[in-house]
């Protein structure tokens, strides 16, 4: 096309050869993570905010709507274009010069383009880390414009939590840039225009710079894997780990029967933790960690994990059937390849919900009950973030089974599963992965009218040329 | 005033008798906690979040400006009316009836109109509590308007990180009821609109009713005053103890000399921790906290100290010239008593300051430096919140110096203060009493025009009645 020629030329003299992409160079930019593939009229990689601002307002000066883009790792198909050839894609990759460690404040000033693994291998000697644990290795904008929360959340909170300050450039004809850089930890001056930011999918701004709150590494760590005499006493069980283990206890994740069979068939190269014995029902990974080496006359946190589930057994505070120690390493690695375990099962159809903490068991024991008779043949692979409420609530149709996973079965499950999520458990149909094309539906049937006009309104006063693949109001 | 008493009566008949006061039996509601007296046209007292609505939609229908109030405990007069008589106090105090407890998900739902102590009174059985801590009893909904932050925030966090939902009243004619009650630790459905309410003084809605996060209660702590070689060296022994008591460091608090002799000498009720010895430039107060009871084989927390400090010692990272154990107790009711203490010194000019935190003793020692020239007779009397950078940084005119300690000293004392403050170490000129008509006109001067054309917009489309006593606009 002609005039993508020309957008691409002109932005190219004005940002450098580099900073543009059309065509096949671009295939990339194009396609979502796991799901969508979508159609760039071209690609936009600025290194600075300042060139942010350049290219943001040429864009919009001549009505070019941007798509911005993280490391393109999310999964409801926020930062991908979609399949009309028009959108430009504005990718922060190049975004990844400056990164500016306070070790005193326990904080970082950094481009909003470097790789969550890049940052954490720079703080490494310092003993630091950004606290935000992850399967995927995102970019730290597309983790503050997702609101990314992880397997730590119990411990650490969310991409929010750990957020000082940011710069952002508004979707306008100027590419406005907003300096919200204080690297404060307390700053009541006013509206903190800095959260409407986060977690919005890059709607209503671009966000380029951020300052972090790091934490320190843990120095020592113990793990187990603990099977509840029943799904009703998972909270019990949480509830005592947190008295117990107050300060120690870094996670508290699920695994349902289904998702660990699922994952140790598929990936052949785990070692079952269960060895010859049966998969339990439900497993929770249970994790703590201290900052500091161990001290002559200090208990191993082995030690003390055995200690506090010795003490609730005395108590019958939280009923056990098993408790497994072993390599933390590979309990993790388990955990996290679960994601791909279950995809290798068949058709996959992923939730990422959250609840409650006291409703997660409660909900996925009513499904395990009623899909049977609803889906046939949908398997629930069920495990989450107990510690915190979320459930990745995957079901699979598993390829043996014949079921005919199309997309009109899809859109039932969905439809069926996040009415019960929201209506009956008061619940979230997006946990931590935020709203992109792929969940845009559901925001539109769950949100108030009341707050879709207000957003149209906070669109129009930030950026109101239209901004990425979601639309709020 | 006899429309006054029109309102009143139509109000009363509304809402009831004891939801509307004026007059003398008003006057409680009219002053600010420490400073400024205002007038009140009527004190309007909801019950519910509909009582709440009705009344906001009436004032704003007749064309009375609202200011809404918690406890009154606040400091920069962002909850009491104006001089003028014609606004309407809108309190919470009536609407404190509702406080449901989740112990799973270790949080409460409750009405806005709680004070602090008692929501803490009534999770004491359960073992938990709402961790921001402070030396006021502030309402709920003040707190979260005002986004405390308080002595244990390096552990905890603020009012914001503790809220999960949230409802709220706007001041339009329909008294537009908005509802973020959901009790999710994670939710990124869209705009977190909750986020904009919180620490805006009440100036974008009234929040009625609030989720918010609990912490278990500690069952053993430890504290000790310890004195730094030098302040340069109060960083290096904060990054120690984060290190070396990472989960267990609840506190790091620090006084100067000035503040604690001005308490000791005030107050003698208090008992000098360090007898006849001379007090230090400056203490730090650390504590340690567990939130499960002492085990068989576990190292007291006064232990553990001990060796922290040991360690710290031997291998020279954080060089200290003392360290005193003993009564936690005692030691943070020197604390607490600070505010106090300088207050009966002298007249007293206040400042709420949040730095960086490597910057907090490098301000100080500046202005140390810096005041005896450009301001005889004050005397700085700083203590603060090291652990999170905040600065209660006072200026006290001593009586004995008879310095003339009058409007014009004072505004020109804050002028300079604020300067240095935001200008030259990029902090904060509100680390947590947030914005009131006490510090407008600084929120004027150092707020962007980009951010207060935005501010104006927001709050035309919230509560376009305008609300409160600040003006973000």
């Amino acid at each position: 096309m002609v005039a993508d020629i020309q957008h691409v030329e002109t932005l190219g003299a004005m940002l450098g050869e580099k900073a543009v992409m059309f065509g096949d160079d671009a295939a990339s930019y194009e396609d979502g993570a796991r799901y969508d593939k979508g159609r760039a009229s071209f690609v936009v990689r600025p290194a600075t905010t300042k060139e942010m601002s350049q290219a943001v307002s040429y864009c919009v000066r001549h009505g070019i709507h941007i798509i911005p883009q993280g490391g393109n790792t999310g999964v409801v198909a926020a930062s991908t274009p979609d399949s009309s050839g028009t959108q430009a894609v504005i990718s922060i990759d190049r975004l990844a010069r400056s990164l500016n460690l306070d070790v005193d404040n326990r904080s970082v000033a950094v481009d909003a383009g470097f790789l969550l693994s890049d940052l954490n291998a720079a703080l490494e000697t310092e003993g630091l880390f950004f606290p935000i644990d992850l399967g995927a290795d995102p970019r730290l904008g597309g983790m503050l414009s997702t609101n990314t929360g992880g397997a730590r959340f119990l411990k650490y909170g969310d991409a929010r939590k750990n957020t000082l300050g940011m710069k952002v450039v508004l979707a306008d004809a100027e590419g406005t840039i907003l300096d919200f850089g204080r690297e404060l930890r307390k700053n009541n001056t006013g509206i903190d225009w800095k959260q409407i930011f986060i977690g919005t999918s890059g709607s209503l701004g671009i966000i380029t710079e951020c300052v972090l709150n790091l934490e320190r590494r843990p120095r020592q760590s113990a793990a187990a894997l603990l099977v509840p005499s029943s799904a009703g006493h998972v909270m019990s069980l949480l509830r005592a780990m947190e008295t117990r283990a107050g300060g120690y206890l870094t996670a508290f994740e699920g695994m349902s029967a289904n998702a660990i069979k699922a994952t140790l068939h598929h990936i052949p190269s785990l070692r079952n933790p269960f060895e010859n014995r049966e998969i339990p029902d439900y497993v929770i990974l249970a994790e703590l960690t201290r900052t500091w080496d161990l001290r002559d006359n200090e208990q191993t946190l082995d030690s003390v994990l055995e200690t506090v589930l010795a003490e609730m057994w005395e108590l019958q505070e939280a009923p056990l059937a098993d408790a497994l120690f072993g390599s933390a390493h590979e309990m993790w690695a388990l955990r996290h390849a679960i994601s791909e375990g279950v995809r290798q099962m068949g058709k996959l159809v992923a939730f990422d919900l959250a609840f409650r903490r006291g409703d997660v068991m409660t909900f996925c024991e009513r499904m395990k009950a009623e899909i049977p008779a609803r889906f046939p043949g949908v398997a629930v692979c069920d495990f989450g973030h107990i510690g915190d409420g979320g459930v990745h609530f995957n079901l699979v149709a598993d390829r043996a089974s014949g079921v005919a996973a199309d997309a009109s079965m899809e859109g039932q499950l969905r439809d069926w599963v996040y009415d019960v999520v929201v209506n009956d458990f008061d619940g979230s149909f997006s946990g931590e992965h935020a709203i992109g094309r792929r969940n845009q539906a559901y925001y539109d049937k769950f949100t108030p009218a009341v707050l879709k006009h207000m957003a149209r309104e906070l669109k129009t006063i930030t950026s109101p040329a239209g901004l990425g693949a979601v639309r709020f109001g």
